[in-house]
């Protein structure tokens, strides 16, 4: 069996990740969505709630688990005997900061890949900060997020 | 069964290379090393040597053929029942290019996947054309490609 | 009144070309689509079959004209009174090399801004090269070009 | 009448900027400069002083208003009927940040172009944080900004 | 007598920076490593910290003095009689940066160069930023820094 | 005595380039200025007219020598005992087919350094092949490239 992670905050969960998702759920028989438990950055959802959009916008695949995690990434790789890290990159100055990831990802643990998947090209702009900024605006986000996450959003900013 | 594709020249085929496949192997069922016919170019190595020094060099896997195709890769992709093309990606500008073209790709053929692997970093500077220099000159390029490379090169650069 | 020019090779014209003129005739009264005579690349359209296709393909427009210029561009620029030359930019490594003919023709001609505009994400793979290359093998471009490019394409690999 | 509008920080208008805005107020009826009121970070001017220095720069213009704006942007280019939105663009790494957003704002609202402008090359390593700096340590700067803007900085690094 | 000087926050130092220092030592005849006293960031070592680490790093040189500095770099050189600053770049988004620092520099004082070194392959995904983050893991870093910083980073992560 | 080279085709001498040589002669006691008989490409001046014309340009520096070369580069270095290669680098897609390069003659000869020097900004635009392009049409060039050159640019033109 075939597992593999994919990590990110997920701070919402976007279209943009979802499509990584389910072309990463095709190549591998099973794949865990792995959200950063962040100490440094405060996100605007909770781990909790980051798990719960990301769950209930993934109740469509049979073969993805969310998960959370804090502290090195290829620990816990090993531990879920994960043969690839995926990771969706859509720009060049993404890329780069990428791939140092990945090296030294590799020189700790020769034996997991990092793979990179490309969205589609109608989420090649998109990222959850952006999102994030357009719900503060009351900005319609309906095209980036699902119906569990703009709904979300609206509340969020309601209660600000 | 999952099946991926690697295309490419490979004239020669070099370490850089091999690590990629390496890699693939671990991750899919089977993999098609995919050379190119490719009309524009006049290679070094005619399409039956590049095969041959490609086969000489993947002996010690045993989920991987080597094939030449002319044509559009995606539908030789679709044929073989491929889920991914595999490309390695060693510096940012290669990456856009390829970016482009798995954009490309992925609107042609939505089922197939492209995926990026990085090759070991001490083979970032490393490519074909490279090796190819160098052994013109004469340089010991044990380092970057396997033994019935770098003599099928000097056999080359003898007989020119 | 505001005069500009579209430089390019237009080997044929594509959709990300179109979408580019379309927005550059809303922000300009006129604008030239200047076809490069470029006497180093053999394209696969004469420049006559060049200028028809996209003088078919631009008929919904009507501040447009299409010419062709062997020269330097900023010479044309000036003959017209332009005050701007429109690039289309899709990546990273394209924009590199249009910021320094552009800071050269500012060199020549200070009078007369380049100014940079986005396609469509959904044209960002696209250019002519990709789809010269699908119509050789007879894949469908229909999506990529106008009809009456489409159709051109496959008269040109019937003949061929 | 064509409209267009040009955002940012201004913290405080360097050469640089009043580069660009000389070329966009040639290729447009009017231009808006559009100062952010940035609640994230702290600006080093107020957004009164921003708004007073922008102004005094740019005298020798006379189709140039200077507005500041808490929001959208898009929301606000079309309240001006604006028709494009201007950026500088200097480098590559800025370049793809900016198409980002600028294919998101596309996408918010479709009628409003984003074009970009290349600044003078003697400018393309300017910016307001590296005019702040050298002013820090009392480097004169009178190269990079307007004389009013040189005195402001004087002013301010006399004070703390 | 060349001297040349190598800018940075050093916190901690690694073998990337010592592969930079190694070759800058070969080609001037001294070099003064330069430890930003850099009041916005707080950097895990103190300035006092970092100068011992990186002295106790490099003490197999006879031509590097650790020195630390608070101000405009470019006074500095000028001070200690310097015809070049050393930087070393591993990456085209770092260089881009370095690009705008060392016009800047160019233009305050046209007298001093910058040169760009390119550390090992080996370190080309090394930054100390990783190292901290290893190391708060409490994964062994002994192949990215010498004993003394390896040492140093676990007294650190013990404390904490 | 420190020696270094700076290698290039030099089709014909630029003041980018000599912008570059001027701050290598600075920094080391000898510069090679090596020009590459390249066999692939046709250049429009000969090797012996671009010696010529390199050393007519660069009669007011001391310790410099233009020198042809066929081969491998690191070879002609270590001949001539050289400590680096100098690079002139202007843009972030040169920089990173030029780091390729440097790590391959890194791995083949340790012992000399690449290093990277920036061309002053005001050149950061100008490479040989844009000055050959408007020298084609006529372009006066005095400003880029020096007056032998220029006078050798016309008679090319007015011969052809």
């Amino acid at each position: 069996m075939k597992i593999a992670l994919y990590p990110g905050t997920f701070d919402p969960i976007t279209y943009g990740h979802i499509d990584v998702i389910e072309r990463a759920t095709q190549l591998f028989d099973h794949l865990y969505v792995v959200i950063a438990i962040n100490s440094k950055k405060t996100p605007l959802f909770s781990t909790e709630e980051r798990i719960e959009l990301a769950e209930k916008s993934l109740l469509h695949l049979n073969n993805v688990s969310v998960v959370s995690h804090n502290g090195l990434l290829v620990d816990y790789a090993k531990n879920i005997k994960a043969s690839a890290i995926v990771r969706g990159v859509r720009a060049v100055t993404d890329f780069e900061y990428e791939l140092q990831i990945a090296q030294m990802n590799r020189k700790i643990e020769p034996s997991i890949s990092t793979i990179f998947l490309m969205p589609h090209e109608k989420y090649s702009y998109l990222n959850s900060s952006i999102v994030r900024e357009l719900a503060r605006y009351h900005q319609n986000v309906d095209e980036f997020v699902s119906l569990v996450v703009s709904e979300a959003l609206r509340n969020k900013n309601k209660k600000v």
